[in-house]
């Protein structure tokens, strides 16, 4: 039994393709694959397949699969819906090992029974399926174009990921027309059975892929899908554009963790945590894949900016400092050199640089010592006007130097048209705008970063459990806080008693002030149902406290159960937040911190990431909050205890995953200090005891 | 004595041009112009002035511009800056009306002196200047190209304006490709005389204009500016990029107010206030003015995606989304007819609409039925993979329905390549993705819904004042105070006291509990040096405040004048903002709301608006604040009075303008309440006396 990564290895570098439902008519998907295999010049063998023609495009044409003189290595397979069945079955028994199904007409348009069918027939026949619902593939290594378009020219370094044929065939062509060349473009469809974590592990091995561009509307497994990246991302960049971002919304439950928890938001978070790279349009999709496909790996973030004019390189600074990519000031003895190179007296010798000039060799010759002075991890050059010789001169660069080169070009005329091709097959991206190649190069620093710095050590990645309860129940908060207490997690000093005279007792021994919750499954919002008594000063406003909330509870919620009270130390003011776990639909367990406070809520300051959680990981989080100054003490202020807070998120994702049941946490309000981070509220949801585990 | 637009109107439309330091060598700029504007078409004289040579080009060269058989509209000088001086005297002598002087070597690197030499001879000769330092202009209705580079070929409906030559040929040289073409192409330079107001003025009574791209990187006179902008933008679409985002930084003064006020945030503010569209990178300007200068003005924001594939469109709506525009339900007669129409079973009515064809003819039968049950007033058209016949269709189109349509077309191969100049061409905006085309239709919506709801009435723009004192003093909190309530400013009340015993008195009058606050010339910062005391709820306590400022204070501040205290009524607690307003260098007075708060300090959100502001503008100022949300009543919260606020605001606004000494104004905090807007404390720094007005 092959691998799947054997099986793509033997469609992609295949040395005979069969083409069932080929056609000659020119309007026909089944004319236009094989027109294009022709054109794209694939040195194989073609066998149409089509039972009424006896030659299409010139070639032999075969009445059926059965017929062949040979087994291909691939049969794509472009005939109606409901004649796919059979020729599935046919290429099984003729030992065909994958079947590319362009087919639309399956789960896509809510008939999962016939791709039901499918998969079920390519078990029985032991064959691979890529789609169905898809346009087809192409390799350029093997100049295999197997689709109904394009007829690509350049084989180069960018493979394509796309659930839509459209936009992986758009990609393409961009790099087609580029220079850039594309390796592989893959349509996914419907993902029958070879998904899009197969293809990402198997283009992460092939030698002709330097990055991958992905387009996604969902994936086929959350979990799947997340380990993939987690091996493939810091080895070979990975670029996602996924749709949804405006249908996502905010899921209407009740806890303050799910409401933040949004799947898109969770979804880019998930990519940045393993690596990839989340984009929101296809331009910096494609601008991302070109330049990672290209620009060696920069070993720091240092930005050289070279410019003919002051206005581009102005522009380039301006987006450096909003990618958070240094313009480090440059040394003296650099500054001297250039200027003893004579150059034109209306540039600037700074960081961006203005050459004033339109003279290539001006360009190599700053670069070369801004090399020799260790200047920069990264030269962008910025090409305004034409730049005679401009192309084959960065190329000669390109050779001379460590630092990596990326070039905007524009205004450039028939200069920048012929340079640019030229350029990006050579390694060197351009871009037609400064903003767009800063924006790329910051990806590449960021890519640098995570492959040095990342851990070897795969975390495990543990599914959602399937066999839950659907309706989770509430823990009693009692309960709740002995389980954080087992992780080691701060509470204030507490007692849970049923009666006031109880009360009084505890409280004698934590001391005052003192809060009052109610304790009772069926109180969900102790807040809202007058539940919750705090300042409590005294014996006297214990029990007057005590009597309040048995009197309000009952008043808002007739029928609760109340089994009785929280007696907790009331702590002292600071600066809240929350933390919590979710469980989300794709990705199962994730964990999340926000600031607290309804400001911030009007503003969702929340951060995301799929457990389980590192400390590491738990720091960036907290980083990435907006409201990060006001922990890291902003204003003077002293510091608060990040690392606590850390550690606080590091446990929640160890209690999710070590308790499946749980399917939301919600610790609200966490409250943080100087030296410490205690937590006041804890709500879980549990959908099963949570002895069961 | 003409007008500056007489003046650009002849230079523009010249019969005839000298070029003073044409040169017959092909590595000059001398040689670069002159071979453009024969290349580029004119059709007017050429007169190349060259001492040297009698033949340039084939054009007969004349030795000075007296020597010249006529006088021509405008001379291009190319000659060394020493040079220049003669060169211009000639040309004034000769009667010519306009130098354009493209000598780079004045202002930009620090040589002031020499261009104010230019001014002045401009001045004796009565000669205009446009320049220096720059490459050059085109005006395309004329066939003009009176630049080093490039040479278009295709006049439009844009015009650039920038200030770096190399920017302004990169947007012309796309447009040229594209088949949109440019209508002017404008280097401003070091604008010496003739400056980006006058440009903009003339272009929006230019007819061949129909939207501005403009470049800057500082404009000449703030106000001046801005005048311009107030007449032209609600006529022809303005977009602006301009440079130096990262350069802003905060100003390190003292209020909070002038430290969040940055340059670069307020020119996008006032930008945006007189309708002009700011960018913050090239592809967005480009995109926004191409869109601008050819589809109709929307009458609405109703968008409706038609698409050949599923992806496209679904990352149209994620835009949409983002970019606040509607995507409407369909109604159902509508998507009945277009059921009717037979189209692919794979595809789905909805918006965004997914025909799942590639027959241009589905895309147009679907466009006129929306166009019939007038769905949308925008209609973007997402062609993947190749459409034939796709250009020709949707022209056809946009001569039958009255909905605007624009395009992005990716995956088209040769079919997009053919199409794409002549849809833009005949005013159709083809984009390679459909975010950029729905970014850049929301544009065209903004500007719509700008064009039809703005007031004819300009609002006076005043200057700011030259002759004030640099070192401001602050005005004391009682006389600061007097001035608020004479705008009908709410303030709580209070007295201002020299005494302990006559603060009881007061307060006895006004009531506990009280704030007590110290009234010193030379406490900037009451609270910081202990000057401030809240909570006073009796006698007592307000007798122990007062000896406790007069001795803290005294200790902060030992040389501090105090020159009593202000007893003050003690305001309910509430949401709290800061409101005030800065003297800005270029736009003068300026005004400003934000939250408060130290969360929101962290996140400067704020809104600016150079003064005089509206009510209607200073409620979109407070709608724009992240914070909205809590002033309209977050989360079943009632809302606040955000018309109170809006007046506070427009009142800061007169202040700042009939006190043309105030350099500053804080109210820090205002407190908001459902009913009513409070000032907590009002501090004012004055360059003169408050009674000189």
């Amino acid at each position: 039994m092959k691998s799947t990564d054997e099986i793509i290895h033997q469609v992609f570098n295949a040395e005979s393709v069969a083409v069932v439902g080929a056609s000659a008519d020119p309007s026909k998907y089944g004319y236009m694959t094989l027109d294009c295999i022709i054109k794209g010049g694939f040195r194989g063998r073609i066998y149409p397949v089509n039972p009424k023609t006896p030659e299409i495009l010139g070639i032999k044409a075969y009445a059926s699969l059965e017929t062949l003189p040979e087994t291909p290595d691939v049969a794509v397979i472009l005939v109606p819906v409901t004649v796919v069945p059979h020729v599935l079955r046919d290429a099984g028994k003729k030992g065909i090992p994958t079947a590319v199904i362009t087919t639309a007409g399956y789960r896509e348009v809510g008939r999962a029974d016939l791709q039901d069918e499918l998969s079920a027939i390519a078990t029985e026949e032991n064959i691979r399926i890529i789609g169905p619902n898809i346009e087809g593939f192409i390799y350029m290594p093997n100049r295999l174009n197997a689709q109904f378009f394009p007829v690509l020219k350049n084989s180069g370094p960018l493979a394509t990921i796309s659930q839509s044929g459209s936009l992986t065939n758009g990609l393409a062509e961009w790099a087609d027309r580029d220079g850039l060349g594309i390796s592989a473009c893959i349509n996914l469809g419907n993902q029958a059975d070879i998904c899009e974590a197969d293809f990402m592990e198997y283009l992460a091995r092939d030698p002709h892929t330097r990055a991958m561009a992905l387009y996604l509307e969902g994936v086929k497994d959350g979990r799947r899908f997340l380990s993939a990246l987690q091996r493939v991302a810091p080895e070979k960049p990975v670029v996602i554009l996924k749709a949804g971002r405006s249908s996502a919304g905010l899921k209407s439950v009740a806890s303050h963790t799910a409401s933040l928890a949004g799947g898109h938001e969770l979804f880019s978070a998930a990519c940045r945590q393993f690596g990839a790279f989340p984009v929101n349009d296809l331009a910096t999709l494609y601008d991302y894949g070109k330049l990672l496909a290209t620009l060696p790996v920069p070993k720091g973030n240092r930005l050289l900016v070279i410019s003919s004019s002051g206005g581009i390189g102005v522009l380039a600074a301006d987006e450096a400092e909003s990618a958070g990519i240094a313009l480090p000031d440059l040394p003296d003895g650099f500054v001297k050199e250039v200027e003893s190179l004579n150059l034109s007296p209306l540039g600037s010798v700074a960081n961006p640089m203005d050459l004033a000039a339109i003279w290539a060799e001006e360009f190599y010759e700053a670069a070369c010592l801004a090399d020799k002075y260790d200047v920069a991890d990264v030269i962008l050059i910025n090409f305004g006007d034409p730049i005679r010789d401009g192309g084959e001169t960065l190329i000669k660069l390109s050779k001379k130097i460590k630092a990596g080169i990326a070039v905007a070009y524009m205004g450039g005329s028939e200069d920048e048209l012929r340079d640019r091709p030229r350029l990006n097959q050579a390694g060197i991206p351009v871009f037609s705008t400064p903003e767009r190649a800063v924006r790329a190069i910051g990806a590449a620093m960021a890519f640098g970063k995570f492959s040095r710095t990342h851990s070897a050590d795969l975390l495990p990645l543990p599914r959602v459990p399937e066999n839950r309860d659907d309706t989770p129940s509430l823990i009693p908060e009692p309960e709740a806080v002995a389980l954080l207490k087992t992780y080691n997690i701060d509470y204030p000093a507490h007692c849970f008693v049923k009666t006031v005279d109880d009360a009084c007792t505890a409280a004698d021994r934590i001391g005052y002030p003192l809060v009052l919750k109610v304790v009772s499954p069926d109180v969900p919002h102790k807040s809202d149902a007058g539940g919750v008594q705090v300042n409590l000063e005294s014996e006297e406003d214990l029990r007057h406290a005590y009597t309040a909330i048995e009197q309000d509870v009952s008043a808002h919620l007739p029928e609760a159960d109340i089994q009785g009270c929280l007696v907790c130390s009331q702590a002292a003011p600071g600066l809240e937040l929350i933390v919590g776990a979710v469980t989300d639909p794709v990705f199962g367990p994730s964990v999340i911190v926000g600031m607290g406070g309804i400001y911030t809520e009007v503003l969702s300051d929340v951060s995301q990431r799929v457990a389980p959680v590192s400390l590491e990981e738990a720091r960036n989080m907290i980083r990435e909050l907006k409201g990060y100054p006001l922990l890291a003490g902003a204003r003077g202020a002293a510091a608060l205890d990040i690392d606590g807070l850390a550690h606080l998120i590091t446990r929640v994702s160890d209690i999710v995953l070590d308790h499946p049941g749980i399917t939301e946490l919600d610790l609200n309000p966490v409250r943080i200090y100087q030296d410490r981070v205690t937590v006041l509220d804890a709500r879980i949801l549990d959908a099963r005891l949570l002895k069961s585990k």
